[in-house]
């Protein structure tokens, strides 16, 4: 009875304009470039909270510029929430735009512009003009954050000028909610979201954030992991030792933390930590069909990526995704290469990131490890040690966490669901639903505060060394970003 | 037969007048530290060349100043070895003391004050004029080299003036040999040495280098280990990925090194690499006789150190450094602390280094390390793999080496070795012998080139931070580093 209901309004609804928003588009290229290299060239890291400010700014003014309500949710000393609405008369829905605009850390070394300097380049990698060159969809735009997660926030915004342009109206309410602070693991979102509830009652989140599937096709998915971070420190002798006269004799703790590591997994990807599956929440038949019909790309990354073999003995991607994860995303100990100094290190640090599934609790996960490093015969403390701790114990390790949060994920059953799969599908047959993204949003915190569901809608390339050096947007996906929200922003 | 002579040659050598060293000392303190303290405030990383040739031009200028005939030997862009002589008619022998004015790298933002500015501290660590403060013996002066190597250079050349003005007069020839890439492992000292043959003949190499034993009593090695280095580099994905999104099942480099570096030592030092203390020549009977003589000093070493259990199972230090050693002198991967980015890196790199004692081969052994990450099942290159390696190989491990060079042993037995030890046996009845330094300097060239055999004359404090951040020297080492190089000068 639901089914026949939701197919029926399925015809009923009429479809969006998509050759008029790709004209549309052809000719306003340009001037949204325009628009979006200034927000890409104001540094968006958290804790920097001048210019974080001076990126909420900004946002905000494009936000007002088209005649959307608009204003900064605040908490003191933290990066506000840019928040807009378009209330529609008559709608019978609300739908909720999150995504967020600032950035992950960068190591202006290893890149080959500086991160906030937006560069466009052709698929050559030569740089070209924004201003003069002949634009091709295959460029791309080079800068912190130009994928993560400033481009939906463009998008959406060339959308409402489009819309407006090709006179395609709003049928639902509108609202949007662009974060400050998810790169830094979204501490204060909780704390945003109890304090202006009254603002954020809606359908359905649609959460713009994350890449599309690998073979580029628009995706839709419906959960995320959660994550936190541990960060490892264990300890040699108090200050860095000549390694002539002291090597093999002063424990190595570079030594030390290899053999520590090197217990946590099977080296192929298997978590070895006691009980770290134990809580996962099994995939539902609905999830495991929709798991079977994600085009494969395994192959095709391996590629590209000069991998012969993948862990889990090349068990497919998108099912290593429905698992939680353990990864050393950082290693450090004195110096290497033209830095090495002949030296017994006095400490080495690990950063490890854990991904979550339903099911699994951040603070529970990260005990896990912690219980398994006093396995291993490690004195477990948060802060460096004291003499006396030295004294004690022999293997020392600190072990501090950044507050984490938890993954969720949406029945692909529900009627808001299948109504907003069935819009996309219209537009996009070859359509790709992902029961589970790998990437971490803060999601939770809608789902526990509001309970209200989430869907996400990415747009961006997966190619877009996202968190890493030389992050970038092709502009083809930008393109294609702007005909995906639109269709959105048009739903009923 | 031989034994008496030694004897009676050692009863009838004229004793150096050591208080009046020390009086002379006492009145010219400040005046040495206006001459030491330009010398340390020039950049002395040897690949420096304009800083390193500004440093030779000043320890050249320290020699003539004292009317030593000397001269800057060269080739060409290499930093050049600054020679000096001392003819003493009638002289029966010829001593060569060898030291180095070029330092280890520095990583400036790890050091109290900058690395190439001298500052004196008090015990307190507070900083004092060097130019006002009353001096205490106690004091340091902090800067790259302070110890290693310059320290030398300023007590030969404190002794120079206080012989002549004491009237100790010179009995042998004096030979000054100043390497300037000691710290960049002495690439071109053979070359040097077999160019300047002519120049270096003598009848033993008193090496001015490392530190004193840690009981802080004068002392002489007589063997220093040789070193080589490694760097080992093995790949994950071509570039970094976003964990969440590709974590558990793109292989992890930093946890596929942890796992490489982990079978190397059974985690309490002893290397576990194949046929790795095979070659070593055993000790003869002086020169264990010598190691139980020596003053135990690991029970205060630990408690400064900060260290409950040594490797080996608590074997003693002096025994350690007796064997070859493995040590992990740098670590890195991606980025930690507030330079983690949650990231699959796309390569961990660990450096190496290998120290070598008496029998054991540079390249041999770190072929053995090589050979060792081959049966770890890795492809071992000596590049970063191309496209086609990365098809075919799923596990691949970049392995450079720095040419090292072997140790030597001199034997304690030798005449000149006696009479070394006899001469300041007389001035310091606490005299440590030490069979093995652990230290490595390019010694196997004089032995190899020259046929000289080597003693080891330290000055400096063991607690000096060699290698590291905030090197320096305790003022009490110089004094009687003064002192010890005197006694030798004087001798026949």
């Amino acid at each position: 009875m639901r089914r026949i209901l939701w197919l029926t309004a399925g015809l009923l609804q009429a479809q969006v304009d998509i050759a008029g928003i790709n004209t549309w588009r052809q000719t306003h290229e340009r001037e949204i470039l325009r628009e979006y290299i200034p927000l890409l060239e104001i540094p968006n890291r958290a804790p920097d909270l001048a210019n974080i400010r001076r990126n909420a700014g900004y946002v905000l003014a494009m936000l007002t510029r088209r005649g959307v309500a608009s204003q900064l949710l605040e908490i003191d000393g933290v990066p506000p929430v840019v928040y807009g609405e378009i209330p529609t008369p008559g709608a019978k829905r609300t739908l909720i735009f999150y995504a967020h605009y600032d950035g992950q850390p960068v190591d202006p070394k290893e890149w080959t512009s500086p991160p906030w300097k937006a560069v466009l380049r052709n698929p050559q990698g030569q740089e070209v003009s924004a201003d003069t060159a002949q634009l091709d969809p295959e460029m791309r735009v080079y800068a912190r954050s130009a994928s993560d997660d400033k481009a939906p926030i463009m998008a959406l915004m060339a959308s409402l000028d489009a819309m407006k342009s090709l006179g395609i109206a709003h049928k639902a309410n509108i609202k949007f909610f662009f974060e400050g602070e998810e790169e830094a693991g979204s501490l204060h979102l909780e704390q945003f979201v109890q304090k202006y509830k009254h603002l954020l009652a809606g359908d359905v989140w649609l959460i713009c954030d994350g890449p599309v599937h690998q073979n580029r096709a628009p995706s839709l998915y419906f959960g995320v992991r959660g994550v936190t971070t541990l960060d490892v420190t264990v300890y040699g002798p108090k200050r860095e030792l000549h390694s002539g006269h002291y090597g093999n004799w002063a424990p190595n703790p570079a030594m030390m933390l290899s053999r520590l590591l090197a217990t946590m997994t099977d080296g192929e990807g298997k978590v070895l930590v006691a009980g770290f599956y134990d809580d996962t929440t099994p995939m539902t038949a609905a999830e495991r069909k929709a798991l079977l019909a994600v085009p494969g790309v395994d192959e095709a990354l391996k590629e590209e990526l000069g991998l012969v073999n993948t862990d889990g003995n090349n068990a497919r991607l998108v099912e290593r995704l429905m698992l939680p994860s353990l990864n050393i995303r950082g290693l450090e100990s004195a110096g290497t290469g033209a830095n090495a100094r002949n030296v017994v290190p006095a400490k080495a640090v690990a950063s490890l990131d854990l991904r979550l599934v339903k099911g699994n609790d951040h603070r529970r996960q990260a005990e896990k490890v912690k219980a398994h490093i006093r396995q291993q015969g490690y004195y477990v403390i948060a802060q460096d040690p004291t003499d006396e701790e030295r004294r004690k114990y022999s293997k020392i390790a600190k072990v501090t966490s950044r507050e984490g949060y938890n993954a969720v994920r949406t029945s692909m059953d529900l009627p808001i669901a299948r109504e907003v799969i069935q819009t996309l599908k219209r537009t996009y047959p070859d359509l790709v639903l992902v029961p589970g993204l790998g990437g971490s949003v803060p999601l939770w915190v809608f789902e526990k505060e509001l309970r209200t569901p989430l869907i996400g809608v990415p747009i961006v390339n997966h190619d877009n060394n996202q968190h890493s050096a030389n992050e970038n947007l092709r502009l083809a996906n930008l393109w294609q970003g702007i005909v995906t929200l639109t269709t959105l922003l048009a739903m009923p």
